[in-house]
């Protein structure tokens, strides 16, 4: 096997993401250098489960380690604190019991991650985790960098912890199996990140997005392996979304998160969502002179080239909330990243470059919108 | 007010425990510092609440800082995802939203910093806490260190984070307040301290056993203060428990849990169950030429002085199942400390120094348990 292998230099929890075509058919003893006295509990919803579930639990098995799967509904509706009370109590009822050198493996996309890293986190006050990413929205951007969590009511990922996982194994043929829509959804982010950190990834989705959505396993390869990178780099220097730095992986989120609330997550995806919030931030550090209206529409450009909206018409299941100026406003003051009633955007300076900015005003997002409703 | 400060020295998250009479009735200015934008909730049981949960608001208000207040029943049984579930409900619900520089300050015993501090720990990805403990268990013991949690039905402390407070505020005042039992239970835990770390606290508690048991104030501000130090020492250097240091705060422990467990958590207190388990211990350690008779038979009285148990019989409401060796064994086989069914022992070396054996044999358990049962 073909593998790519970045450290993810995290002072006193460094760790490994490892890419390889086939990998999950491969994976029993990676990770049963985790599992000092070979004992792993695969978590995963259902619906990858059934796709990969039996396979990564007879490779662990075939490596020698004892494997139990505990599962949940698949769905961003099953994030939630039900589901990790139902796995938490499934988790601590196991015979024989589980203990603290157990590892716990999640498998599947951003949900599985994020909830099983969080049982992970909290379990025993802390257990070893391994991810098993399947999307490519999880590829390069949550399996990487020790957030976890579940929604809540008020909010998306308002629970959780940061803990950071042993290791990320990551196998690029499982996106062959992935609907065009969540590929789609993956290279939003992998747009955000060649925006604020990499002039030449831009390039690279340009140049390759017939590829990339046909899910070409040497491509994913490629782009994952390229993101991972960038997502490793920013979270080595802030773990925490402490110094700023952290905080550019937000380029996109502050206007995005907006329009999913105001959707209530339906009719919009999340990578449609931040392609909005993108083009919308663009707009706005092209009103100040940050970017080149030729930038900013080379932008737009690879957004389009990937099938990512750039306005609201391009989604029309969008509900009428979600394009509502005022409401949108109201969201994005009440975001759990906004500190103080004050709104933070990140904003381009150039290509592959990026910064955060607290000074936005009303009237700028208001401008930026009307270019998303026009 | 004649304070006494405690640096908890733990690399990139240390803070201080301030010890003072009459601090609950002045923390305002003190708590204000770690709410840059003025906002704190109170996290207390009920029965705290009614005692001082208006005190501690007016304390916030005083200090210019909106305050709200959350409770839940009072009662080691509440200490559950029911609870946690609750809590989170109510915080991520309050009008306007809490943001990231929000402090949760803990009000209570062992059972509010626990959950109070777990919902810090998890409530938008981790929010600054500052504990004011009021049993003299929590102020010696749960208050300082950073473990937090709650119950499950498999066992206690199950679920849960590492997540250090940015200060601690204990008031040896609100002791005059606690059951003359709860008194006892925090004093097995200082009993403990004293044999693995400070053989002149032992001298202390001994010759103040009476001023303490009535909660002298000036008597509990020097016995909190020398038994934080140690604490602070230990978790210091083994802030999450893994170099083994942390480990020898379990002295009394191993036995002392499976003695809880059996008995369902009745008739018994949790000192009560650590003091037996120390003997426990101790009669190992001497059967093992680890400790003196003498010492052993020193730790005996100490313990006799401050009304704690020797012996089973010394508890006339302990169920049969907690005295029943195989019951018992088995429980520590499956204690979240075991390691791959191997029980780990704390044992005394001499008076003032211990070290971790996962070598006692079956036999050597059942000596010891014997020697409670006579």
């Amino acid at each position: 096997m073909n593998a790519t292998r970045i450290p993810v230099d995290i002072p006193g929890r460094g760790y490994e993401v490892t890419i390889g075509g086939g990998l999950l058919g491969q994976a029993g003893p990676l990770l049963a250098r985790f599992a000092p006295t070979g004992r792993a509990v695969v978590i995963t919803d259902a619906a990858v489960g059934a796709l990969y579930g039996g396979k990564v639990v007879a490779e662990l098995e075939r490596a020698g380690l004892r494997a139990d799967l505990l599962d949940f509904p698949a769905g961003e509706k099953h994030k939630n604190l039900a589901t990790y009370v139902s796995l938490m109590g499934r988790l601590l009822g196991l015979a024989p019991a589980i203990d603290r050198s157990t590892l716990i493996v999640t498998l599947g996309g951003g949900v599985a991650g994020d909830v099983g890293g969080f049982v992970a986190a909290t379990a025993l006050r802390g257990l070893g985790s391994v991810n098993l990413p399947t999307t490519l929205l999880a590829d390069v951007d949550a399996a990487v960098g020790g957030k976890t969590g579940v929604d809540a009511p008020a909010g998306k990922n308002l629970i959780g912890a940061f803990h950071q996982p042993r290791a990320v194994l990551i196998d690029p043929a499982a996106l062959a199996t992935l609907p065009v829509a969540q590929l789609v959804n993956g290279l939003a982010e992998c747009v955000k990140h060649a925006v604020i950190a990499d002039e030449s990834l831009l390039e690279f989705i340009e140049a390759n997005a017939a590829g990339l959505l046909a899910a070409d396993v040497e491509l994913c390869h490629q782009l994952i392996a390229r993101n991972v990178a960038i997502k490793a780099g920013v979270v080595a220097v802030d773990e925490r979304e402490s110094s700023g730095r952290r905080e550019l992986l937000n380029f996109g989120h502050t206007i995005g998160h907006a329009v999913e609330t105001a959707a209530g997550y339906a009719g919009v995806s999340h990578g449609q969502a931040v392609a909005l919030g993108m083009s919308a931030a663009c707009a706005i550090a092209t009103g100040r002179g940050l970017l080149t209206p030729a930038a900013a529409a080379r932008v737009a450009a690879v957004l389009a080239a990937v099938k990512l909206p750039a306005r609201f018409d391009d989604l029309p299941g969008l509900p009428a909330a979600a394009r509502d100026a005022a409401v949108l406003r109201e969201l994005m003051l009440h975001d759990k990243k906004a500190r103080a009633g004050v709104v933070r955007f990140v904003l381009p300076r150039g290509l592959g470059s990026a910064a955060v900015f607290d000074d936005v005003t009303g009237a700028e997002i208001a401008r930026a919108l009307e270019k998303l409703a026009g």
